[in-house]
């Protein structure tokens, strides 16, 4: 079951720090500013979650393989050739931040229900379905906050939106189907949302002002 | 007592949630934007006061009822009938945030003396003064910071300094008038002064450059 | 060597408070914006720290001697004779921010292994490493996210990557001179690395978009 999680969990380290890297290039930051913005956007939707339950310090700390994960993955992702490549082979900078960012979208948020559970948390789903929303969103908001951009989760494309329906089902799930078969569901259902909503153009309202 | 502390803080929740999805509204999010500045203004300054004196889980999230009005405020506001007529009946934008971002600074700051004792600091009074016046502010700044604008209390209207004001008096009136009126005082003298500043446009002096 | 460390940590706030201030200035913040502005530039880093490792109430609040002699700083700072002197004698707001925040830098990159270190995270080099960055530059990513800005330390001049190199060297060397030696090193490598990187233009490289 950790070898599982620890999977998972590197999958969305993996997406997450792509499109933070990705972000830091766009904004023109130098190779540590890409870094920074690509551990940010991977470890810190959990720094945030693990600062409000109170699990000091925080697991990116604890087990340095995330942190470590994401600076590769940034520094891979600064070389031209692959961040031209990535843009070109899926149809620009867009597309390629859709993927990714709804792959590690769907894994944190479960993995964030699956750390509420494990803190004892089982009972008030209303703070369940909250840690795992900012586990699965906050790292993006850090990543447009720090790179001074209005947060890409209140704009676009039924984001956070996709994240909570996951961590809904997923912890819905939880008692009946047991840690792995919720989280997969859950993860599943978040990256589905996610391309529907951007292929048939889903929005919320805006407000008319 | 408890009730009527939850009477007061649930006014400023109303107030600051309102004030959060207006200007939501105004940088032309989504719908879920807007109820997540909503909830961000009402509850931010609460959960910022938790995760620095310890006292986690944040309040929001034992007990949900903050939240939730929040989004009920942000859902209601969220109506272009009821957002167009609050701006009409209140001659703008501006003059309705103004009343409402009052009256939630002065129950918050006042809320966040409040808890600052319960947590056994009145003997530190100048970590009280911070608590009151990060409870009161915190929730603005976060609102401004995650809409991507220069927060609001460091360029206008006396903003922070009635915050300091008001929980400076609470903290001060406590050992003597106990908690319910200092807190009223306390919040009553947030909300004159900031209406005060705002008619006879007292202004902090900035720097020449 | 209590007083070795205040004497270190008050020279640190005084050179990231005068910063703070300055950014405020430059923004044209009022009165207390100023203020606020410096002592989040001074205090911020250490909070975050304190946060992460749960050491609340963080030392700023247990202490008030840092947060007033920022407050103290920003004031003095404030008087218009005053900054456009430090900025004529320093050949403008850029090397006056320079020699300030280098210094600075140093003193909290330092203070924060020190922290780590007192907190018994000694065998966790990783997390040392962390914390003594984030204690150097977190105050100054707090000032410019607060002001609006893209964070200096993304995009400028060898910045984050000097209290990395600084705070792993007075880490490497704690066991062997011991507190005292170890933070006067790193500090020490901080400044001048910070220095050599503006006076020969070193920088780190951008990708090419």
């Amino acid at each position: 079951m950790e070898t599982f999680l620890l999977v998972l969990e590197l999958i969305g380290t993996v997406s997450f720090a792509a499109s933070g890297a990705l972000k830091g290039i766009k904004k023109g930051m130098d190779l540590l500013g890409v870094c920074v913005l690509g551990v940010v956007t991977a470890c810190g939707g959990g720094v945030l979650r693990d600062c409000i339950i109170g699990a000091v310090p925080p697991v990116m700390f604890r087990e340095p393989v995330y942190a470590l994960t994401a600076i590769g993955v940034s520094l891979v992702v600064f070389f031209p050739a692959v961040h031209r490549l990535m843009e070109r082979h899926t149809h620009g900078y867009e597309a390629f931040m859709l993927i990714f960012d709804s792959v590690g979208l769907g894994v944190f948020a479960t993995a964030g229900v699956s750390a509420a559970m494990a803190a004892g948390y089982g009972n008030n789903f209303f703070f369940v379905l909250f840690l795992g929303t900012i586990t699965g969103v906050g790292g993006g908001v850090l990543r447009d906050v720090l790179s001074n951009s209005l947060p890409y989760i209140f704009t676009k494309h039924f984001y956070a939106c996709a994240a909570m329906i996951g961590a809904a089902l997923c912890a819905l799930l939880w008692p009946y189907l047991g840690q792995r078969a919720s989280m997969i569901a859950g993860a599943a259902v978040v990256f589905l949302l996610r391309l529907l909503a951007a292929k048939y153009r889903w929005k919320l309202p805006r407000a008319k002002k």
